[in-house]
């Protein structure tokens, strides 16, 4: 089956208003007068991370995936669940899950252990406490907003080129940043967030497909690490930055770049440069084969 | 690495008093004046399912075994996030998850899919509300406490013997049912208290080291559903009935036998008919290579 029809037949099922987690979105629940937001990742060996990844930067970034996810939804972490595919290099995981936990503040709930796995997986649950309601999701763009990102695309694709030199981009790429404390900040003033893990122009045309509505984008403002290779960087995913749309004008308390302007649904989800994207085919890392 | 020994490793990294989730049981959580209770369970295809199992079958057990544990926590679930592993039979999936979200009214909230696996996986979390406080754990049978177990065991052994029979026994090992009811009324009676997946004699012999005690067992009280072969029922896995231990005497709200009494730890673990037990190898399902 289809990821996408998969994640259809899904929907189905979910008939609960927490449900919006389905597909990539986190869960947001209500309990005890708490906003609680639920995300769960799994990284699988030569999908998501080469064969030959040192499992302290599997830990990292299954971790840090996840915690990327809340960061979108301007929650602070309450904890994590890891399962974790027992095999070579254990010793390197736990160090590295040592060492974004103690990053992120982020305390370890619990999780299972799993052997026998012919290709590795890791999967992770992230629990957070919402800091703002409503809580943002990809859904809430109305024409007329700006549209944002911040930080710069492309460092992740720069860093796997420069793998193991511990250059900015390399930590770029092995020890990505969740921006926990710029989604909290940010929680307030968007209209829609998420986290941009597989390529800018990707999560462009969802969030505009969840919002019903059309992204106007102009190439030339968009914030890249490497300017002659632009293209490549705005499809490279990996860079965990967030995408947001905000009223024009509206005053930011983080740093971003105003990308494109959010208009109108009509034949089109994306528009760059005056030109009309037919589909998300080749726009982003689509890894859910 | 040990599964031991990396489970150990975790619990160096755990500080927070919550992370009793490691290694088997669900974490437990203070939110907001609400307790949450959260686990996580990962099914690998050949490890923890056959790989001729009906994928809705697989669909019902991952989210069956998620919730057996928050059962024996006494909570009362919240939702569900599953992640599934993309192949053959997608649509069965669906219709299992279906089935078994129906069967316990708990809401699918969110999950994620993953494709490329070449032996799959599939990861559930479920978050539910604990009905009762404290929230039982495996860590406090205490000396003079009887010791009970549920229902009947051996049944999914036979049920694997007679797959697709249709008969009870079929369905037990199939279709288990999580104790949700019997777990919330049984929270507040009990002192420890934990479901049975990897065999009576091993999670007895599980709960006696957790709760730093010695387990005394009289086999001829063990509930088996085949007399004959009550030593292989006593080690087999995959019935999630719930053991628990009570004050001698209690009045208990749920049908349970009396299996035996918590004694002081000494040298030994468990004592089965006067018989010390050495080692807990051979006592049961192991499946944490």
């Amino acid at each position: 089956m289809e990821e996408s029809a998969f994640i259809a037949a899904l929907r189905d099922l979910a008939t609960h208003p927490a449900a919006r987690g389905l597909g990539d979105d986190a869960a947001v629940l209500e309990v005890g007068g708490e906003t609680l937001v639920l995300t769960h990742d799994t990284l699988v060996q030569s999908v998501h991370v080469r064969t030959d990844e040192d499992p302290a930067d599997i830990a990292w970034k299954l971790v840090a995936v996840n915690l990327s996810d809340l960061a979108a939804k301007g929650a602070v972490p309450l904890g994590l669940l890891v399962s974790h595919a027992l095999g070579a290099g254990d010793e390197r995981f736990v160090e590295g899950l040592r060492e974004v936990l103690a990053a992120h503040d982020a305390p370890l709930l619990g999780g299972d252990t799993v052997g026998g796995m012919a290709k590795r997986a890791w999967g992770c649950t992230a629990i957070g406490r919402a800091s703002h309601a409503p809580v943002p999701d990809r859904r809430g763009a109305r024409p007329g907003d700006a549209i944002h990102v911040t930080g710069e695309l492309g460092r992740a694709m720069l860093g796997m080129e420069e793998r193991g030199s511990g250059s900015a981009n390399d930590l770029a790429y092995r020890r990505p940043t969740p921006l926990l404390a710029e989604g909290q900040a940010l929680a307030p003033h968007v209209s829609a967030m998420m986290d941009v893990s597989d390529g800018l122009l990707l999560d462009c045309w969802r969030m505009a497909e969840a919002s019903g509505t059309c992204f106007e984008l102009d190439s030339r403002s968009f914030p890249v690490a490497e300017p002659a290779r632009k293209d490549a960087c705005v499809r490279w995913g990996d860079d965990y930055q967030l995408l947001f749309t905000a009223p024009e004008g509206a005053s930011l308390p983080v740093l971003a770049t105003r990308i494109g302007v959010v208009r109108p649904k009509e034949a089109a989800l994306l528009v760059i440069d005056g030109e009309t994207i037919q589909n998300s085919d080749g726009l982003g890392y689509s890894h859910r084969a």
